[in-house]
């Protein structure tokens, strides 16, 4: 965090953009009226107006902290968007391209020049650097890494090393390091040395002479104690480690389950390499979050708001397409009962509700499991017990509901029958629903998938195929 | 979080588990066999065999730290959870009851003693007692608010007062004060009086004689300056800071834009009353995250796994009611559609394909939109240009896939008519999906409705009764 920038708290951020789009507002105004007018002397009275709110704009964007500028530029359409990236002061622009979402980096990161690129880049840290990296021209990474010390290049390269979703992806490499044989009062004389000590740094990290990791030095307790005693006598060695290629959510857990602030991370051989910090698990956590609830839309990925048309389509289609496919096949499980419907129709007007309720049934279940196994809490023995409870809860609501549906179409359609084939479709379609919602998560962690994906697709595709297929094959047999 | 514990990664938890469970298997082994054989003897040594399992097990849950016994707790079903409960050392309970989920401590709170839980209580800080209390019985809480010293007794009332969702809810009292016109050597003096600092104490908060904020001491600046300085000439004055009537997700936001890891909370006239920590914030995060998911899919809380059938149906009759009335008046949508689906039986077939695909396409754009809210960059002359986006969006998926389908039905049918129908209603389905995506989230939030609740329900429910409408209608309209 930039010290210099101003803080602020949400209303004041959305006065602040009410602010800037006031004068972008009043800036395109000017710009308007030039196009619109002629004559030399016109334009020049317009020009200097025109840089007047310009320069205004720059003074409101100055003291800002670089989140809050990227939180501006989501929120504005893709012309004042550059507009205000074009104000904003250049050695920011690399915090800014951190800060905001892939689509919005992505027009932003179009409208430079490679020299900016190169500027921007070089002002960030490796791991800062390693994040952006997918999104910048392979000719400006080249410069980059060229331009580094040793070191960085080291640290640059393993961190583009790391795959996603591990902790090498979110570890950094700022951390200050201690021997355990001085005492605090060296230790304390160490630190007035630096000029600050990295963000997060809630711990200090005890290393041999081979950099192996002995123990962590918690600032609380290095602040307690007297000065006189070793850093060997005071340190923890209980304490949670990662190795890089552990899963980032795995850390994530243990940041929560323990309410740590930072974390070493070592390699095979106890050596210390870096350092994850709560910063980078909430980051984690939100954007692992949105993923989902993007995915459970059928959104490839975050879409810019002001995304053009033909971005959106592409970043929908493909769900759609799969919807497409299943629904048709569900169709022509209809198109095989067409004769039943011709001479009932009042099938037609009742599938719809047996598919549609064993759907929202299925998806209840399948949540619950799914967060029960991203939470551990699934042994493999525990599976029958769970799927004995469904299907006692898939029985209750069957009959439950079921019922009350089958006296409606006997109500309306005057058949008692129909009633009894509407309730027994319903109880056996909620049964196949609940089946499958704890069998399909099941099955896709035995496999190795992500239990999470897809999962409500094919709930969906199913409970409206064997909806219908229950539904019109009973009536067939039984009504016919 | 208690420094005696150990702490242990995903893995070693998993495992510890599984030890557990084996004891668990092994205990209950040797209880069916007592309950099989008769006699003094056999007994008395099958008695010893049981208490040194139990022993064994009480020896692997000693050293483990509260959020790792919470964690073991949910896994395990409600016999051996209790079993595992009782084991546990009593000076953890309050610890272990904050950590499990809601439906888990239920269940717990049931199986102890009115005594025990006023102790359990008593261990707790007041914020912490206060996230407790709802579930309490009232005479727990009255008896522990009596054993309170008078300033622990008006934090909890204080926490008490909070609305969920506040600031004030997730806000603890653990702070670390100093005055700004003493020297960093005072400072470090003073530290060291502490037993130990309060857990995630990265600053230091500055008042006045009147408790007013006057700044804040990062330890990180406390650290690397001289001790002769005067607090005053270091302390920023530029921070964060929240009153307790602030939405908590704010505080969240403003966490993860500036990477805090706390932040004092003041009242109106600028007197320091708590703080917010990361820790706090990161579980308020995931809670939300699980919330909206488990509201997604209709569940109305967190459920146990191992809850009973009957709990289960009691978490889930809400959403299927609510889905059965919306199919139930689709259904009749349908029904007033009978002569022409007697007429032209492929109607039934093809009828749910637009009524499906409209809700997928509609579900897609309230994500994005409710999203785009959430992150307040929707302005509200954002509006008509958001509408005209996913307007044409529709436009270009209805065309596109509309006309493949038509392709479809008139290949099956042998009727291009069909064909076109089948087209335009679907063009005409997705203009409505896209209009109610963008418009129910902008009404919701226009008349103080959270934009996220119940969005997806009332898009399907539009979707499907509007999908069966138009193609139903035009269908009678043009073919019959």
């Amino acid at each position: 965090m930039s010290e210099d920038n101003q803080l602020t708290d949400a209303e004041d951020l959305q006065e602040r953009l009410a602010e800037v789009q006031t004068l972008l507002a009043r800036h395109k105004l000017v710009e308007d009226l030039v196009h619109r007018q002629e004559g030399p002397r016109h334009d020049l009275v317009e020009d200097i107006v025109h840089k007047q709110h310009l320069h205004e704009l720059q003074n409101k964007l100055e003291p800002m902290h670089p989140a809050d500028i990227a939180y501006i530029l989501e929120a504005l359409p893709p012309d004042e968007r550059l507009i205000v990236w074009d104000l904003v002061k250049a050695e920011h622009d690399g915090e800014i391209l951190l800060e905001v979402s892939d689509a919005v980096r992505e027009s932003l990161i179009e409208s430079m020049a490679r020299n900016e690129l190169v500027a921007a880049a070089e002002s960030l840290d490796a791991d800062e650097l390693a994040d952006l990296a997918p999104d910048l021209p392979q000719s400006v990474i080249d410069d980059v890494f060229r331009s580094l010390p040793a070191d960085e290049r080291e640290h640059l390269r393993a961190a583009m090393s790391y795959p996603e979703e591990s902790v090498g992806s979110i570890m950094d490499f700022d951390m200050v390091t201690v021997r355990e044989d001085v005492t605090l009062e060296v230790v304390l004389r160490y630190l007035r040395r630096f000029e600050e000590l990295p963000d997060h740094t809630d711990q200090l990290f005890v290393i041999d002479r081979d950099e192996r990791l002995k123990g962590v030095l918690p600032l609380n307790i290095l602040l307690v104690n007297e000065v006189d005693v070793e850093v060997g006598s005071l340190m923890q060695t209980d304490f949670v480690e990662f190795e890089p290629d552990d899963e980032a959510e795995d850390a994530a857990k243990a940041f929560e389950r323990y309410d740590l602030v930072s974390a070493p991370v070592v390699d095979g051989d106890g050596k210390l390499l870096g350092r994850v910090t709560v910063n980078d698990v909430v980051d984690y956590i939100r954007e692992e979050a949105e993923h989902e609830q993007l995915a459970h839309a059928g959104l490839r990925e975050e879409e810019d708001i002001f995304a053009s048309v033909w971005d959106s389509v592409k970043n929908r289609w493909a769900w759609l397409a799969v919807n497409l496919v299943t629904a048709f096949f569900a169709s022509r499980v209809i198109g095989a009962f067409e004769d039943s419907i011709e001479k009932l129709v009042a099938l037609a007007a009742l599938m719809p509700i047996v598919a549609g309720i064993g759907g929202n049934s299925g998806n209840q279940t399948i949540t619950m499991i799914v967060r029960a196994i991203a939470m551990g809490q699934v042994q493999p023995d525990a599976m029958r017990r769970l799927l004995r409870k469904e299907l006692g809860v898939a029985t209750i609501n069957g009959l439950l509901w079921g019922s009350l549906l089958g006296l409606a179409a006997w109500w309306l359609y005057g058949s008692y029958q129909l009633g009894i084939v509407m309730t027994a479709a319903m109880t056996l379609n909620l049964l196949l629903a609940a089946s499958a919602g704890v069998g399909i998560p099941l099955m896709r962690q035995k496999f190795g998938a992500d239990p999470a994906i897809g999962g409500s697709v094919m709930i969906t595709a199913l409970t409206d195929s064997g909806g219908f297929f229950i539904f019109l094959g009973l009536a067939t047999l039984f009504l016919m």
